[in-house]
């Protein structure tokens, strides 16, 4: 039963924006389970209705009745390329600049020592400390052996610090949308910061990817990286990709110098040669079903425009973010107010976050929790409405009244991704 | 047509070998495409019959349906170790020291850099120049960083170098299984020659998990890495195991510091601790339709004994060495003849290697072409019977008797995996 307040508009809002979303036919294009709100493609993407078949095609025609002759016949030599481009066109890159196929955690690695090779005589890698913890723990293991010193600073921050110490910095290190609270970094005016001072600047789009206008291209990023399951929707543990421009590629001199980028890797020879452009980025045989998984699942972004995609994800967020201020006006919002700083998600603060969680998805609204205190909603614009945005904010204030979250069954903790 | 001679035998030795065959019934547990003799599942196994269902349910249920969830109630969180005690049952391992995840590339790496540091006063690895070149590229890049020297020498020399430089020897690495020639080399006796001077040994099981008895704990081998799309037959591209005993498990301080590594990934802390244990292996979120396609395809071997297999493939390659004997006299073996010094493959030299290995994949009789002159036939027991062994054989004298290697169509060059 709703108040007699400004939220019984709320429903007729959801109903006009829905009516009118020029993307909301990209709905049909996912398995969605019935009942359920799920509000955590920003941790792992819904399937795409292709995927199955795709993958069953992979499986039963490609490797089982076909075999060895794939590599070529079905070019799974190919495939991290093919792929690198598909996933570049969601982030602004143009052909031949991203390449698919080990983790995010690995394809850091690359960057984090490529870099510190790209400006030998600086040692300074400016990290924000606020980022998802797997960037700063393979920064500690590569900074170890190239030598490099971590300095930490929020992005907000990082001008000041590349103002006094710039000269010193190899590379600047910036996850473009904060993993808890959502906030959307300054990728063009930190990229340009970092050149100011002849710095190289990396850009993690985990949380950014396929739901913010990248530009890589445009704003002259120089290194990036990101997973392909989250708003890409490759499924669970999709291959990352790595982002190293042409002009960058005959410098990207990384250690994990495996076949797979040599320049002639049929030839056996007893010497490593890396190869030219972005295959040298190339390290063993990729997983091909999870790769070729990501193949089809992008497949979901055709004919849709990123500005549009955009477009539809802040009005999501904005409208999430009216629901909560006149739903549960006590709720601490920890994401950007404005639009422009913000990612596809929203983050609340609660002392009890975890039971939060753990209540609305027994009630079939499927956020995630992070640590130490923040219910986080994530929402992916290919597949999700204003009603379910409404409709999470709905169940969220009938968790909180009734003293859901409380419940013991879900106050107990257990793993959760 | 045949001759009038001891190949007259063949078909009925093929006949007794196959009608006594103890795991003959195993060939009904894969998908093996109608006219095709496949001698390539030291490349890339055939598929298991029970795959294709597994991989729609991870897809269709784990992932589209159940979603996030499957983190915790599909178990995906354990999978990587889960799956290495499942490799690990073939190669000797006991539980809680295999873990699965990258590539054989990306765990050698971390292999090598650990080493250097278990044996910090230590500089040289000692490695097989004929070993795939992966290995030593990838040793390549970790020397670079970690300031080790490598020091070429074939395994069956190494016992002499150790003897005159084992203390500057900080590692051995040897893959069991020569990928060219199908040599064997005396993993008990390297490991310990190793050991005698105070070095570590790392084998890369790639050509020799699934068909031969590795025996890891057994002959307390230090470290070990492995792919798992050969004869485990996991599909292409599925992920890499690698092998750390416990004894070692504390000391192995890898540089791919990633999240799934840490001691408590979900806590989000800022620095970097080691998991106990073979976690400490794992490094970003690994591709799971391709971890788990591989869990399923090693149910292929349930209630095989790893003796029966190694029975069963030494029986098929002495065959086809005895049928090239008979068949083909003037073709060179490149095989150690002797069952102990053998893999599962048969090498064979011919200056139009890569010609007869066309003109064989046209007859539906699929080996594979390694530069600069090698014809290789690999033999995976689970799946291959003798008279497939005689139809390779037969297959191989019709195609050098007309000629049909120096055709046009089987002689130009395209990339082979």
């Amino acid at each position: 039963m709703q108040d007699h307040d400004q939220s019984q508009d709320l429903p007729a809002r959801a109903a006009a924006l829905d009516a009118t979303d020029p993307i909301g036919h990209a709905r049909t294009r996912f398995h969605l389970p019935p009942g359920i709100v799920y509000l955590d493609g920003n941790s792992l993407g819904a399937l795409p209705v292709c995927v199955p078949d795709a993958v069953a095609e992979v499986v039963l025609q490609q490797w089982g009745t076909d075999l060895i002759a794939s590599w070529n016949s079905h070019d799974w030599w190919g495939a991290p390329l093919r792929v690198g481009d598909a996933a570049g066109r969601l982030v602004g890159a143009a052909a031949g600049q991203v390449a698919v196929g080990d983790s995010t955690s690995v394809n850091l690695f690359k960057c984090y020592v490529a870099a510190a090779r790209m400006r030998p005589h600086r040692t300074v890698v400016l990290s924000d400390p606020g980022v998802f913890p797997t960037d700063q723990y393979v920064l500690e293991g590569a900074a170890r052996l190239a030598g490099l010193q971590i300095v930490h600073a929020r992005p907000d921050e990082m001008a000041q610090v590349l103002a006094k110490r710039g000269e010193e910095v190899a590379l600047v290190s910036v996850s473009q949308v904060d993993y808890r609270t959502g906030e959307l970094w300054d990728l063009p005016g930190l990229t340009r910061a970092a050149h100011e001072v002849g710095a190289l600047c990396l850009w993690d789009l985990c949380h950014s990817a396929g739901v913010v206008e990248v530009g890589l291209d445009e704003h002259q990023a120089d290194l990036a990286v990101g997973c392909g399951y989250k708003y890409l929707n490759g499924g669970p543990g999709a291959p990352a990709y790595i982002y190293v421009p042409h002009r960058h590629q005959a410098d990207f001199d990384h250690p994990l110098t495996g076949w797979h980028g040599h320049a002639r890797p049929f030839g056996m020879e007893p010497g490593y040669s890396a190869a030219a452009g972005i295959a040298r980025t190339r390290v063993g045989t990729p997983p091909l079903l999870s790769l070729l998984a990501l193949e089809s699942a992008l497949t979901a972004y055709e004919g849709l425009d990123l500005a549009q995609v955009r477009r539809k994800s802040l009005s999501l967020t904005g409208f999430f973010l009216d629901c909560v201020r006149e739903l549960v006006p006590d709720v601490v919002v920890a994401t950007p107010l404005e639009g422009s700083r913000r990612g596809s998600q929203v983050a609340l603060r609660h002392e009890h976050a975890f039971g939060v969680v753990q209540a609305l998805i027994a009630r079939g609204v499927v956020g995630d929790f992070r640590e130490r205190d923040i219910v986080r909603m994530g929402f992916a614009p290919l597949y999700l409405s204003h009603a379910d945005t409404l409709a999470a904010a709905v169940n969220l204030r009938e968790v909180l009244a009734a003293g859901e979250h409380l419940d013991e069954r879900h106050a107990s903790r257990t793993t959760v991704t």
